[in-house]
Order: structure tokens, then sequence, then C-alpha cells
């Protein structure tokens, strides 16, 4: 007998008040239609005539599965709900369910609205009860909730039962400015669902919580209240939000469908098969904000799951769940043992092993191999990220890495200038000289796009490289350079610049490689050979020279 | 009547597991000094005898305020504690106190240790009984404690019960997988203190709480353990540590300082003065381990008071309270109102009174900037943190952007080939002409510092436009170029490349510039041109020739 709780998703709108991010109309149907496949129940959109974007996204209501939900506010005082054009506005964008926001803490009507806390009422009575008129679901959004609670509980609940009264399906508790207390969340739930002073109680089943990360406790605030009583539960798909984000829905999905008591206790919409995207949709809204993802997220981060002391390394290759408390398939995440001098030897012989190299316990090659990852972290360079290049190094060490070609030089110019029309613009070239075999080869790229748009000085070097590398040409004809990371590294006791290159091809495969160097155009290039080398071991390996 | 709540940190030993983290001895000098300046009891330093860095760590125990403890594991079966030799490294570091791990999982006493239950406790009991002997403070670190209580907790809590007994200061509940559930800490915590089968309770004021946040709740299970008797919380700085991170001393630290129940049932050793410093420890940490600071880390993150909303930023300019749980200088923060496309014209106004620019409400000047911001930040460029650009920006379209010289043409060249003495060598050298007035100054740099090695082509850049500035020469000569971070990034339908440069100056300011193009050279010189202009309208203001 389980309990369903309903999930409402708004990455989308408050999700959109995180610093850096701002949506296109595009993302914004691209991450409703990733929403809509992981199950949630609500998708809140945005919110119509506040800005361009929302108003674009409404325009044509995405048919979803989810109940799609534009948010909007109460109407304001002195005038009828029905000629207030900002909730018009709203309405008008034709969802089948409205969310409004309005205020519940009495010290904020009278100061910040500057109305009576009997206006404020009708507000939001009003507000909600023409929603309902127009045949849509409504919602009531308590701003302020717990810190209103703090002040005057009576009038907090006050508010909460009239937009219930008014025909609201949800009225959503926020803790707007996140600094509430877990335990104080649940007080206060308990206490609105059972009055300990003989009132009547709200139905938990109306009602809905709302938190942010302030400090760092959104997920358990959330859960508090799940607790307590409430059967909805909003948040955003990476705990995107304004200051320290909102309750993160990657996190808290996960932990009420795999953990006890609420995997036995409630239903929700997400199944376990939409639970082993969850990694990969994670990933995907980074790509699509151009974020760089958190290792250390809950669930899906690149580390969740990286067991890195040698100690439990061991005891990992034993007993997988010996330290970790979930499978991370079940999330579509998966186990590393990275690569870094605290690794003993057992972590490396997995790690090859992993990437077909099997090499004997014992092998002194594995000390090799430690030694020198231990040195060249010591100038900058990390194998955590650019397995890749581990794997270079490691090949090189085990004697595994086909000698394809050798780089006699090469040569990058840019240069900015005005062209023939007064008007500057920038080239770039790059010469690189090749020996295969016994043969040389020159190259020479200019970074120019089909387009005539210059592309850079690595593109260049990379065109020019690839250009012409006889037998190989064909295997490394659908590579291509997807990202490229820089970062001011200390190599030693000077500051140098480590690049990481993310690179593509046509099966949909996708490395990492890594350079070192004080010079960003030579570390660049390092990565870039690293990059190439790992696609020829895959697809050109029987045609080595050497 | 205050309860002492006692905080030992563990970044230095459990946040060393982070995946691409590894510190050099200095390293945990240095963030061994913060940790003492802010107040925790314990520092627990690494493990003599498991890796060099720890090994050297040691051979000088730090003089600190705060005990500084050695972190060890309990004695194997088969030998005495005097004779193990694991421990014996741990002893003769010489720390005040020793923590030492050890199973209380009756499953992974049997299964990975091999040993019967009855030998695992005698290890406790005999390792801890040992460390006692020797004068030291004892800790038990039990392993994997809320799993081995979930599956024979008599046998759990007897562990835990054997260290005490030896004479353990402290017994620490690890929740080592992170996986356990804020509610279900609390509920074992209160059995073992007051259990309910009638069984005599263990002493709160000598147990410890340690958990992991591979469910985003780290921080609400160690509160949970603290609500139910527990008296030491253990974590790390920033939430260092393996997979998801430890509990985050950073976020704990001021939740038990600034929110009640806490701050008035409980003291520790963080003074409100030592709080003030918070904020510019955890960017120091990062800075050590040249990590990019989370931006929504709770209290400390450089968007933690940022507001974006329109809403939302003139009422915090009526009532900053109103949307901020604590005021962000008790933790050394500060409310920012960053710009983004977002943002209305009161958000602008307030940001450039800020700089110092004060522009009447309703200038069209204004509307025009938030175009410009509009329509670059569709380009790639970002001004959230490139705070510099915004400025320069506000200042163009304000007219107070004196025309200090113009950039007339540059060439950068980086060739990598072998020298005379056959070994490959890599050298940039760039050429800028600029106009001041109506004088024209050829410049010409290359990259090579005071040892002879190359710095790239940026730095090659970035001599040549700073060599000849004529009458600006003075104001630029103390400027060095301190950070440097490449994004590849969305501008309109091509990738762009998005440089962020961060400049210092001799009187310690610090200011980020953004670059925008499809060339990194080119989005270099772009920001470096950006960060000159800043610092000259600082220095040299007076002398513009415009």
């Amino acid at each position: 007998m389980t309990d369903r709780l309903y999930l409402y998703d708004t990455t989308l709108r408050d999700g959109q008040q995180t610093q850096g991010v701002q949506f296109s109309t595009d993302d914004k149907l691209r991450i409703t239609a990733m929403l809509d496949d992981l199950g949630v129940d609500h998708i809140e959109g945005g919110w119509p005539g506040a800005n361009p974007t929302d108003s674009a996204f409404f325009e044509t209501v995405p048919q979803t599965r989810a109940t799609m939900t534009a948010f909007g506010m109460t109407k304001r005082a002195g005038r009828s709900a029905a000629n207030d054009d900002v909730l018009a506005a709203v309405l008008n964008a034709g969802t089948k369910s409205v969310c409004i926001v309005g205020k519940t803490n009495a010290k904020q009507v009278r100061e910040a609205l500057g109305i009576t806390l009997e206006e404020n009422l009708e507000n939001i009575r009003a507000s909600v009860a023409h929603i309902v008129d127009q045949g849509r679901e409504a919602l009531f959004d308590a701003e302020h909730f717990f810190d209103g609670y703090a002040i005057d509980p009576g009038y907090a609940r006050n508010c909460i039962a009239t937009a219930l009264d008014a025909g609201a399906r949800w009225a959503v508790l926020c803790d707007t400015n996140g600094g509430t207390l877990p335990t104080r969340i649940g007080d206060v739930v308990r206490d609105l669902i059972a009055p300990t002073d003989g009132a009547e109680g709200l139905p938990g089943d109306r009602l809905g919580i709302h938190t942010h990360n302030d400090i760092g406790m959104a997920e358990a605030g959330a859960l508090a209240a799940v607790d307590a009583g409430v059967r909805q539960v909003q948040g955003t798909l990476n705990g995107l939000g304004e200051r320290c984000g909102n309750a993160n829905l990657t996190s808290l999905i996960p932990t009420l469908l795999l953990k006890e008591p609420y995997a036995s206790r409630h239903a929700t919409g997400v199944t376990a098969e939409g639970l082993k995207r969850l990694t990969r949709m994670s990933r995907a809204l980074d790509d699509i904000l151009n974020r760089v993802p958190r290792p250390s997220a809950p669930y899906v981060g690149a580390s969740a799951f990286a067991h890195k002391a040698g100690l439990h390394a061991s005891a990992i290759a034993k007993n997988p769940g010996s330290y970790e408390h979930v499978d991370p398939s079940t999330v579509g995440n998966a186990r590393i043992v990275p690569m870094s001098n605290q690794a003993g030897q057992s972590n490396l012989r997995a790690r090859l092993t992993a990437m077909g190299l099997k090499v004997e316990k014992g092998d002194p090659a594995l000390g090799r191999i430690l030694e020198t990852i231990k040195a060249r972290e010591a100038e900058g360079y990390s194998y955590d990220t650019a397995q890749a290049s581990f794997e270079m190094l490691a090949r090189r060490e085990l004697k595994l890495l086909p000698a394809f070609f050798e780089v006699k030089r090469y040569r990058v110019t840019v240069e900015r200038r005005k062209n023939k029309y007064n008007k500057m613009i920038t080239l770039s070239e790059a010469v690189v000289v090749v020996k295969i075999g016994d043969e040389k080869k020159l190259s020479v790229s200019e970074s120019l796009d089909e387009t005539g748009s210059d592309r850079g000085p690595v593109n260049a070097l990379s065109k020019a490289l690839a250009k012409d590398l006889g037998p190989y040409q064909d295997a490394i004809d659908d590579m291509r350079l997807v990202d490229f990371k820089v970062r001011i590294t200390q190599g030693g006791t000077e500051a140098v610049t480590r690049v990481i290159i993310d690179s593509e091809d046509g099966n949909g495969r996708r490395w990492s490689t890594v350079g070192v160097s004080p010079n960003i155009v030579d570390a660049s290039f390092e990565a870039l050979l690293d990059a190439v080398q790992w696609k020829l071991i895959r697809d050109a390996g029987a045609t080595a020279t050497a």
C-alpha cells in the first residue's frame, strides 16, 4: 500500500535564477522533454509576460505527459482578479495548471506590500478562485512561509487555509530564504496537519514543500516535510536556483525511490527505468548550460562512486557493496577507481584491466607507472579525468604504444589586423611537420571554417596535424574536439597551463586527454597528440609502423 | 547554560581522499594554520606511515592550539598492539591524540577481516588501551557503524562500549558509505544513549559523528546526531572528501553558531570573529588546491547572497533581511546584485553606484547598457564574475571611458622545434602596435621568463602590450595576470571561446575581465585590454588623452 508523492519541477522558473544561467527558449524545450521523460508530475515552465524567453516558451505550450504549469503572482490590491493584467498574462498562456506566489508573512504584507492582512487574504482568495473559475488547476506558492510562521503562525496558516478553501489543488510551503532547519520544517508541518491547539488540521495531501539550500539542507528539509505529511515536493534538476540553489531533485528522486522508508511507503511518477537515465540527464543539463558537472554531486557526480584510497579500493574489489550505499547502475552512474599517487598497485591493475591491458601482479612496470604518474602529477598533470592520457602513459611504460608517427616541429601564427575593407580580422595559421616511417610530411592549415570565420590556433593546429597522416587518415577523419578546458596550475615552483581536451568520434565515443606546459598552445598540442593516438589505437592499431 | 560541542576536522586526512586533490606537505601546514585560526578542537593531520606526504608532515608536529591527531587503524589480529608496526608508526608521530579506525559491522568482521567477532573486539580493546598506556588521548573511529547497526545492533554497540571501556575519550559513529538518512542517524544515536530495552546507555559526551554526503545530507545527518546527544562533530573544510565528500564544516559551523536551537544551546571553539574569516578561508583552500570555488556553496559561495530576480532585487534594496537568512557579513561574505539580462534598471543603478558611477533614475543610458549586456551575453560573454569588464561596458555607454590608446594590430607566433642541442623547445613572440595620441608605438616581446623558460603566447602578448604605453607605463607596471580560465561556450550558433582573466596589482586589488572569440588568443587579448583599462582608470585616469 503506497501513498502517492508528487514531484513538481521548477528548473525552468526558479532554476533560471541561478547566477550565470540564462535559458534560451530552445534550451527550455529540451529540458522540458528531459523532465517529461524522467516522469515528474508538474513542469513549471516560467512566468509568461515576465521576460521574452518565458513568453516565447509559452506561445506554443509543449505537449507533455506532465502537467505544464505557468507561474505568476496573486492579483494586486485595488483591482479585481479579472482586471489584473499580470495575472491575465499568466492565464493567457493557456496551461492546464497555474501556480501563483503570494505573501503569508504578516510583517512583509504590512511593510513590503503596504496593505492590510485582510486585503492580502482577499488577494489570495480572489486570485485562486479566478484561476479555478477558468477551469484551471490552481497552486498557491506561500512565499516566506516558514519565516512568516515564526512571526505570526495563525496568520500564516490562515493564508494557506484561504488558498485551499478557494479551491487551490496545492498550497506550497516555501522556505524562500533557505535558512530553516529540517527539524523546524518538520515541526511546523506537523503543527499544520495535526494542530495541538485543537484547531482543524490542514490536509497533507494538498500541501507541498519548496526548500532552498542556503544551509546545505534543502533535500533534508524537503524529506522532513514529507515525513510530516506533505505530498508534493518541489525542486530543480542539479539543484539549480538562486543563491545556493533549490532542493535538488537529482538527489531527492533516487533517495525517494531507493531508500527506506520512502521506497515502500510512496509511489512517484519516476520508474526504475527513468532512474537509470538520471546521470545522463544531469550531465545533459550541464551540457546545455555549458556548466562543468560537479564531480561530487550525490548519485550522479563523476566522483560519486569513485574509490581513491588504496585501503578502500581493495575492499571494493572484494565486495563492491562494502563502500557503496547503492548500486551505481541504478542511477545510470558507474564505479571508477581513478589513478592518483595515493593509489596502490591493486588500484592500478584494476584500472588497466578495465582498459583491456592485462598486467600480472608484481610486474615491475606497475611500479614504474605509479612513479611516472606521481612525477607528472607533481608537474601539474591530472589523470583523474584524462583517462585516455593515462592509458597512453601506461602503454608507453608497458611498451604497448605503437609508434604511429613522430612530430618534428610545428609553428602557429595568430594575427589581428585590418583587412582591405578596413575591418579588424583575426587569422590563425599552423604548420605541422610529421615523420611517418621514413616519410616526412609538411601540412599547413589555416583556422577559417566553412563560413570564413577564424576558429583560432588550436583549431588550426588540430587541422594541420590531422591533414595528412597518410595510412592513418581514415581512422581520424571522424574525430572532433568537443571541449577544451584550461586551468593555470602549479607545476613544481612555476605556474603552468593545464589543458584538458574532450574528443568525440562518429561512434559517439568520447575521451579526455591532458597536456601541461607554460605555453597554452603547447599544452593543447600535447593533449591533441594523446587524443589522436588513443583514437588510432582503437581504429588503426594493427597498422602501426613500429 | 551552554553545552560544549567539539569540532574535529579531517580535511587533511579524509579530505585528501577527494578525487583530484593531492596535498603537498606545505599545503598541509598552511591548512593546519587556517584550521587552528578558525578554532576547531582537533586537527587530524593524516596517517603517519601511509604515504610520504603524511610521514613528512608528522616529522615535526606543528604547534597548534587545536589537538593535533594522527590517524591509523586498530592492531591486526595475531599480534599484540605493542608489536603492530602500523600502529607503532602512528604512535611514533608523537601527537597528543591518536584516532584509530576499526570495524563494527559484524558481517564485514567475518568477511573482510576474516576473524571472529571476539577477536575484533579484542583488537579494539587492546589498541585503545595501548594508546592510553602511552599517555595519549585515544579516539575510536567506528567504520560502517550505521550499516553495522542495521545488521547486528548489539554487536555494533558492543564495539563502541568496548572502545569507551578501554579508555577512548571519543568513539566516533561513522556513516562510511554516506547513505544513511538523518532521521535514521537520530534514531540510532537515541537508541545508543537511552536504550529502550533497559540496557545501560552510552555517554553522549563521549560520542562523535562522522557523515558523508552521498545522499546530499551529510550536514543534516551530523545535526540529527547532535540533536540526539553526540558532542563531537567531524567534517572537512569545503566538504572535501571521497566520492561526494564529508560533512562540510564550512556550512555546519555557521549553522551551529548562528541558528537556534544550537546558538543558545551549544558553545564551540569558534568565535564570532573566527566566523567572519570563514569565506576567506574557504576561498583560500580552493586557491591552495587550485579548485574553482563553488559559487552556490552555503554561506561562503560567491552566489550565496547574490540576488538575481528583478522582483527580489528591489525588495532587497528596501529590506536586506527579506531575502537573506543571515547577514552575509557574519561569515565574511557580501551581498551582490549581479548583472544579467534578467536584471532590471534598479539592479543596474545599484551596481553602478557601487562602482562610483552615479546615474539618474530613468537615464536612457540604463536601457542601452541593459540591451548591450543582453546582446553580448547572447554572444557568449558573461558579466556575473567579470565585473571589471562590466564596468568598461557601462563606461563606454556612459561616455566615461577615456581613450587611453588604440590597438592597431598584433601578431603572435608559437613555434616548437629542435634547438641546436637537438632538444625540443617552444618559443612564443608577440608584436603589438598601438597608437597613443598621434604617436604610433611598435613593441615586440618574447615569452621567455628570467629563467629562459617559455611562458606562452598570452604572456608574450601581455608583455608586448605593457612594454611601452608611454605616459601610462607607471600605472601598469605592478599589474600581473594571476588566473586565466577558458571555456568553450555557445555564441549564437557557433562555439566560441570565453576567456576570463584575473589580474592583481601591487595594492592587492584583484579584478576579472572577459573576452570572447572563436580564437583563444584574440579572446585573451580582449580580456587583457579590459584589464589594462580598468587599471588605468584607477591609477592614470587624469592623464587620458581623450
